[in-house]
């Protein structure tokens, strides 16, 4: 099993203006050419695209028009962690030995078709995300008492945090009176509680250890890795107060690694609503269970943003496909000491937290430098 | 790297019958459990979808329905190419050690999305797979002086191999004269030259070497893996007579098996339109080039089963994303002695062959007992 690293990362910014999935994923390509010394189009052995895009053939198409050649090229889905299933393939390419180099294409249309999952009759005329988010808020709100104060910090945070983020959806950032008086969309959801999908792209270029240093002097090493899919439909999910896949997954990445919760410098994790940093903080092991709140406001108070310090999903939007790739870049960047204003001082291992469909599933990361 | 092989198989007849993705997909997936001993939902890390098809989360709902709880779980698609690019990516978490056991299922419609690439301007309103093959057909002929005889043959062949497959969507064979006088689509492609889109499913497992004896007494190991993506685009073949990513997949594959062409004991070759087998033949190196109508000619009048011994696309029928897989699963069967009446005697080795959109991609897989 042959150690695998990132050499190099590219964004577009994340916005909703009229632009195609394929003219994206070309402009989050071309950084990765800039910033990855020695670099060539034939070094590149698999693209891999990471959507919920309907468009066909997208990998071997955003090959074409980088003008790389490569040897394995497909798309990669899992709904809104897809983009860490794709690194997580990515990975396992290089690791077996099949592969010394790939490139990662993640991109995302604001009117994506992997908004609403229709196959989960479950929700009934409940279709959209908001609704579990709301039932995961209730559950919350009566097992540990968390309150509308608690959510709005989440997002105040987030959009602060945002704010040294160039490539953020959001031209300016929300307060938390802003939050709080947002418009309602269910009991216990507003609209400020919510990310919001966009347009964007993210592409990250991974290497084994065997070539990495042609192709950078400050390789990071993706050490952990935990995946679980507990279901597609959202009634699997038997304690609504918790994610069960993200527990599971952050456990096995921590024992593959050999970090533990207490050892992780900087984090990026799934706050498609505001509950879900609550929870994910939980069932990642970063606060004890029931005590996530107390931690972001701690956080918020202090001005903290180790956690999801691009601003998060909330903070920086939300490009489905894009997103988890997006994520690792931050975990990336911030390793290499290259975030600008929003760097996390000596920050030496992050993780990274990634999920789908009401947590039905998870992906969890570990870098380190 | 660990070795993997194959531990049971699972397909559905190809039908036009009226059913959805999903319960296609549980149709093929059961009969893994079947012809696996010991197997339990509990010993799958992976489950991979292979499809064309827009629904999304379909590697969750399928193990979901299946009572699957993996780690990984997510969908790839790169047209019809789909089938073996799930296999890789199974092959490659297996063989890295992420995992220990892989479910890849393939699925389609016969009304698949995946059946015309709209982004390939260059076909202009020619958008429609059967331009390209008789653009194919039309410099074969021109370069190497193939005959509609020559291509008839081809298809006669493989509607008689699939007499011997129950899970063929044909409930009868063409002649060679029924497929002379077949109504003409094209100048040199007529409608009996092309395979027929359907639904379908096919479903393999894969293990590695460390647990596959708890699940068979006799699996059969992936030896070769080769794969080429040229371009998207169809203007980018600059040989038309030729499948360039066809060749240098077959290369790579041979180099990492250690196999040559004449040691191949039974193939699957993507016979889309009746000139890819011909084109395919030699690009693999088992036929010279040019001479890949005389070698068909051969199998043909001598009752040889060798070539596409299911029936191939031709005679079985082609559901785009379970192509790639019910190819391998012939394989499979042909190297287990388990193919009954359609058995080649002392099959050792096999070849399996799958491409996309005008063989902009390739994958060839080589297989031993």
């Amino acid at each position: 099993m042959k150690k695998v690293g990132i050499a190099s990362s590219g964004m577009t910014k994340f916005t909703k203006d009229d632009i195609s999935i394929e003219s994206l994923m070309v402009a989050s390509v071309k950084p990765i050419f800039d910033g990855a010394k020695n670099l060539t189009q034939k070094d590149i052995d698999v693209v891999l695209t990471s959507t919920n895009s309907n468009e066909k053939y997208l990998a071997n198409i955003v090959s074409e028009l980088s003008g790389i050649s490569p040897k394995t090229a497909h798309s990669v889905e899992s709904l809104c962690n897809s983009g860490t299933n794709c690194i997580v393939s990515a990975y396992a390419y290089i690791s077996s030995g099949l592969a010394d180099v790939a490139l990662v294409v993640g991109a995302e249309k604001n009117d994506s078709p992997g908004r609403v999952l229709n196959w989960d009759m479950s929700r009934g005329q409940y279709g959209h995300p908001i609704y579990w988010s709301s039932l995961f808020t209730s559950s919350h709100i009566r097992k540990y008492g968390t309150t509308m104060e608690d959510l709005a910090r989440v997002s105040a945070k987030n959009h602060r945090n945002a704010l040294n983020n160039p490539y953020s959806y959001f031209k300016h950032s929300y307060s938390f009176e802003e939050i709080m008086n947002s418009e309602t969309l269910t009991d216990n959801v507003r609209l400020l509680d919510c990310s919001m999908t966009c347009n964007g792209s993210a592409s990250i270029l991974l290497a084994s250890e065997d070539v990495i240093n042609k192709f950078t002097d400050k390789p990071i090493w993706i050490k952990g890795i935990g995946q679980k899919s507990i279901s597609a439909g959202f009634t699997k999910n038997n304690d609504l107060a918790s994610m069960r896949s993200t527990s599971l997954a952050s456990s096995d990445a921590y024992q593959l690694s050999h970090v533990s919760p207490s050892d992780i410098d900087v984090v990026e994790l799934h706050d498609a609503f505001s509950i879900c940093e609550i929870m994910a903080l939980e069932d990642l092991g970063l606060a004890e269970k029931g005590k996530g709140s107390i931690y972001v406001k701690n956080l918020y108070e202090t001005n903290d943003n180790r956690i999801n310090p691009r601003g998060g999903l909330i903070g920086a939007g939300h490009p489905l496909g894009a997103t988890g790739i997006a994520q690792t870049i931050e975990a990336y960047q911030q390793l290499q000491g290259l975030s600008g204003k929003r760097q996390i001082e000596r920050a030496k291992t992050a993780l990274v937290h990634n999920m789908s469909a009401a947590a039905t599933s998870s992906t969890v990361l570990i870098l380190q430098s």
